[in-house]
């Protein structure tokens, strides 16, 4: 028994009495009470990897502010990680691997790793999680692209160029196909474990498929996102469990994105909600897409821009209300409030206008 | 008297008998010639600031390759230094600055240098460049755009966020215009100083404006721009001196960056040309758009990305070609001849079937 499904709802473009929100890295470092727990874990990765620590930070945000979804709190090279490339955290840096694919017989060496064995902490997270919110709102699983996780494992960390992937891509594209498919057999399998285990949604977060071209995303991107919307379970305890895409700077490849099958396209904020909406048409709900950065501001410029947004798209059905990339750590958890107040708020008045 | 100025006619949309290009970035690091200048010079700055230095590097890629137009060798922040904010270069980092403008007082006291004066090793540069190319082929000046400067006065050098600048967008919009003020007027007598001193063309590179909500790169990227479209000399030495606006990741705002008065739009490689090309019409050329990391790829792949992009723009007049992007360090040198060479070869081609 679902409390509040307002968001599983605008994912599948059903009529909901307001916008429906949750923030991405909701449960991160701007929350004093987050990094107090992660003080106590020790490291970042003790913290995901530990189900009683992971369900304390995503129940985090849902205590000070009335979002409508949970996301599981965990790591994006989580896959990468069980295929035995050694996920470590630099301190000061994003995650790395210890040990990148650089020759041949690493990408053929490369395997499908079972979920309920070699990532077994994040099934117990997700479970735990979902116990702890008792139904109150739904609870989001996720993971990385095929793409964005191959620039990891290629890279070993983050990137300014990817120049080892896309040295692959456009040297041995039969290579980083290898990785592709390995690693899309790899996702699928991962969040229909999140599902069996509770996840009542899923969204595959494709942060660097906007550095490619636009052929290079379609081929080494979006057709393995394709098979991952085909391969994803649809239904669980009774209900359809919507799934999310999100690349990142891929507002010029919108019509291709919406055509995929996912039920839900994130959005950057670069671009305009109305033109987004009116792309897609009914094929999609919309998920975004306000600058992060807009928390900085003053809370009058924060309103402002929740009311240019919301009336963007209108009063129309399928709009989940986030922010188009991580909240930042330098954000005033005031203001998180103020924004959250104010898309419930001006996003009632527009629903009852209509 | 200009013996190669298929660029300038490409620039203006008239015909040429195939595509020109140049190179982002073509006098860098890629070239061990250029590293052999950079060591005796000392530092970048160095570099930068003395004109028979400056002028050798310019020339250098030129020596190698059957390039369309040299490019004044000088770094993006030479507006800031000269407003007294104190360029420097952290070793291995990109250019910083020491004063960067957090308080009011510094924006208020902010003054439009005279490039004459403040910037004159510049001038020098400009004209002992021209001097040596003896009519080759055309110079391009460059300058930062009023935003894309505005971010490092405000951060201090490159950011992941932006916080400081887009926090003081959504808190005190009035202090950023009033940086945009009084920049967009320096560099439009910067670029017209540079047009005084020899360049043929310029150029004005809005790196971060793609980083922008739609309505913010409207208002504090987009407008700023457009005066200088109109401020920019026109005419020198009876001929029209083109000018070109390249926003990073503005290809969702295509239509309305061809309408501000530029005659040619730069393109990243996230967009497909045929597609830009339809949607700008006739309004303006465009220059652009391999990926970078192409050049990492086998030679063939090199030839099928050219080959690729210039049937994707197809045989009218109108193109520039270059990257998407400055090229990068790790390129290989004979990797830049087959892109070079393919370019003019496929295009003759091309252009000859029309």
């Amino acid at each position: 028994m679902l409390h509040n499904d307002t968001f599983l709802r605008a994912l599948l473009r059903q009529s909901t009495d307001y916008t429906p929100l949750w923030i991405m890295r909701q449960a991160g470092r701007y929350l004093p009470e987050y990094n107090a727990t992660r003080a106590r874990a020790g490291s970042f990765l003790d913290l995901c990897k530990n189900p009683d620590l992971a369900t304390e930070v995503t129940l985090q945000p849902l205590a000070r502010y009335p979002l409508d979804a949970a996301i599981l709190f965990s790591d994006i090279l989580t896959i990468p990680d069980a295929m035995g490339l050694g996920l470590y955290f630099a301190e000061g840096e994003g995650p790395k691997l210890e040990r990148p694919l650089r020759d041949e017989w690493e990408v053929r060496n490369l395997s499908v790793p079972d979920p309920d064995t070699h990532l077994s902490y994040v099934m117990n997270a997700v479970s735990q999680i979902k116990r702890s919110l008792s139904g109150s709102v739904p609870l989001i699983g996720f993971s990385g692209s095929p793409f964005t996780l191959a620039c990891y494992m290629v890279e070993g960390g983050g990137s300014e160029d990817f120049r080892h992937i896309k040295g692959m891509l456009y040297r041995r594209p039969d290579l980083l196909h290898q990785i592709l498919e390995v690693t899309t057999e790899s996702v699928i399998l991962y969040l229909n474990a999140q599902i069996a285990a509770g996840a009542q949604a899923v969204m595959v977060f494709d942060t660097w498929g906007g550095t490619l071209s636009t052929p290079a995303y379609q081929a080494f991107s979006l057709a393995y996102l394709r098979r991952i919307a085909e391969g994803l379970t649809k239904q669980a305890d009774g209900r359809r469990v919507p799934n999310i895409v999100f690349t990142k700077g891929g507002g010029l490849w919108l019509e291709s994105i919406a055509e995929i099958g996912f039920d839900a396209v994130g959005l950057d904020w670069t671009i305009e909600l109305s033109d987004a909406k009116a792309r897609v048409g009914e094929k999609v709900a919309l998920q975004g897409n306000m600058d992060p950065s807009v928390l900085f501001g003053s809370p009058e410029a924060i309103e402002n821009e929740v009311e240019r947004i919301l009336t963007s798209y209108g009063p129309h059905p399928g709009h989940v209300f986030n922010l188009g990339h991580g909240i930042s750590r330098f954000t005033n958890p005031e203001h998180v409030g103020i924004l959250v107040d104010a898309v419930h708020n001006v996003s009632r008045r527009i629903h009852k206008k209509s």
